[in-house]
């Protein structure tokens, strides 16, 4: 890394989930000029080695005087993690994020670090017990691009969120056990037979693998009561059905199948609106849950997962940086 | 084993599934004389190992002089088991399951086995896909039992059997995940932190732990497609919920919510009838899912598993006595 974009950074944002870290160095206008990952997630991690793990991804990156801000959103706040930082609770206003971080006890004097805290929704009329903890910073981001938001915003993944915003604010949410569910199932259950080795290859891009995945949208949509009985259909038709190609486009079809049931039972209760859903996530996950949405009759918006989380921790940095009471961590180890 | 019980052992009956083996020793009217298991299921066993598996548990059964007949049903008549009995399909005569058995090839002289078949379903009007193997064998002792039974007859499990009999035909059948998906979901998924400990303790005998499953059960009833998120519901309450128990008792509850969430999804889209639902399988299961339809409202009667599937193989056993050109196979390996 040339001294010259070593210079020119003015903060960086991390976000830490459970079996992974990503950090971007960001320039005094909020323009990545570096990114690096690894695989040290909170699951990997007792307390007193998170710093390490972050300095050796963003150890070049720090000035030789002075101190660079950390904006850490994620499981590394969460109570197995580095220092919890407690849930707000819903409804909780986006923009202010940052008045729940904390700050870490830190060793290395050029490093600052906030951890920013998830959302909780407590039980009462109309909401069940519910926690998120990185996809508010996301959402965050969506606010921060779109102030005053509302509407429904759809965040897929091994845990899917549902989340209403109303002017800017998180009304409520609920989350999908989808993501883990199909990869449970694809890799753990008598399906494994069939699918295991095409779960991450079914791409929607071919008409016959889109078919696949539509048919079980819609299946979903009329009878979700049926979802446990399809998956065992679906290893009974991979022995029995004749007509099917052989492997791996049987695999491929069947892996299409199997999602398109695992996210259309959790599309099978949605109200369809004519206001789009708002999904941000990966492109190709987006691509599909658009797809299932539109086979619903549901029209949808997608936002790069990445653009989203940026634009939150951001949106912390710059709360952050103009509060002086806010939590910011320094080599003391108290609060600034 | 005395002499005289023996020289009083007519045949044997023999339940080989994927996991485990068990089999009776059986006198001449069908009574149990002796009973034995072990763990050697069809996934642990090559197809030259079987019979050698079948002598160390039942050879000392065996008489000096003579042969003695094996009937035997689940999965060691499937394709990966010792020998394949070809599925029979639906609609099927269950007193005619005898006529599908195929006998392996056997070195020891005073051993005969044959293997019944299992059934299949092919896709068709109001039909899809389906197979079984073993529980065919416990509707015929159904049938055995009740000669002409007509009614619909649930066999839970870890995949949950839903079959319609008429005049003592399997006419059509359903097969649901939900036993798997139990376990799975209370093992492998993030549920697991709840739940793991209280998996094979929720008996219902208390009512807490009756209330929480009934109450599951309802939900899926009215809202069978919120069944991804009332998963993660489940982790989440664990999480925030304050009225809570504390653990152990909390995971108790936990569990016994997760398996009303399973079993009634499963239920969800049955059609309540004034005809009572046949529950074959053991007591602890049966009650549970009496349990179930009863807040449905739907009327059952419970069959114990072992005495269902003895009453087949015995039906089976008959059938192949009477009939000289049926599959049993003996020490030259060719069918008598």
């Amino acid at each position: 890394m040339s001294d010259a974009i070593r210079s020119a950074i003015a903060w960086i944002a991390a976000d830490w989930g459970s079996s992974n870290l990503r950090a971007w160095a960001m320039d005094a206008d909020d323009r990545v000029l570096a990114e690096v990952q690894s695989d040290t997630g909170m699951l990997s991690l007792t307390p007193n080695e998170y710093e390490l793990a972050l300095l050796r991804l963003i150890g070049k990156w720090l000035p030789e005087k002075g101190q660079t801000q950390v904006i850490v959103c994620g499981m590394a706040g969460a109570r197995q993690g580095w220092k919890e930082a407690p849930y707000l609770t819903a409804p909780a206003s986006l923009a202010e994020l940052a008045n729940g971080a904390v700050a870490p006890l830190i060793s290395c004097p050029q490093l600052r670090v906030s951890l920013l805290p998830g959302v909780r929704q407590l039980a009462r009329e109309g909401a069940t017990f519910d926690v998120m903890r990185g996809e508010e910073t996301q959402l965050a981001g969506l606010v921060a691009s779109t102030p005053g938001f509302s509407g429904r915003v759809c965040l897929p993944g091994t845990h899917s969120k549902w989340a209403t915003l109303r002017d800017g604010a998180l009304v409520g949410f609920t989350t999908f056990l989808s993501g883990e569910l199909y990869r449970l199932l694809g890799e753990r259950s008598v399906l494994k037979h069939s699918v295991a080795s095409a779960l991450n290859a079914a791409d929607l891009t071919q008409d016959a693998h889109r078919d696949a995945f539509v048919t079980a949208v819609k299946e979903m949509s009329h009878t979700p009561h049926a979802f446990t009985s399809k998956l065992f259909g679906l290893r009974a038709q991979d022995l029995l059905d004749s007509e099917m190609p052989t492997n791996p486009e049987r695999g491929t079809l069947l892996a299409a199948r199997l999602s398109g049931l695992v996210i259309g039972l959790e599309l099978a209760g949605i109200k369809v609106l004519p206001e789009p859903v708002t999904l941000i996530g990966s492109q190709a996950l987006c691509q599909r849950y658009a797809l299932a949405l539109e086979t619903l009759g549901q029209p949808s918006q997608s936002i790069e997962g990445e653009e989203a989380v940026l634009g939150g921790l951001a949106l912390a940095y710059r709360a952050l940086a103009e509060s002086p009471d806010a939590a910011t961590s320094s080599n003391d180890g108290v609060r600034s």
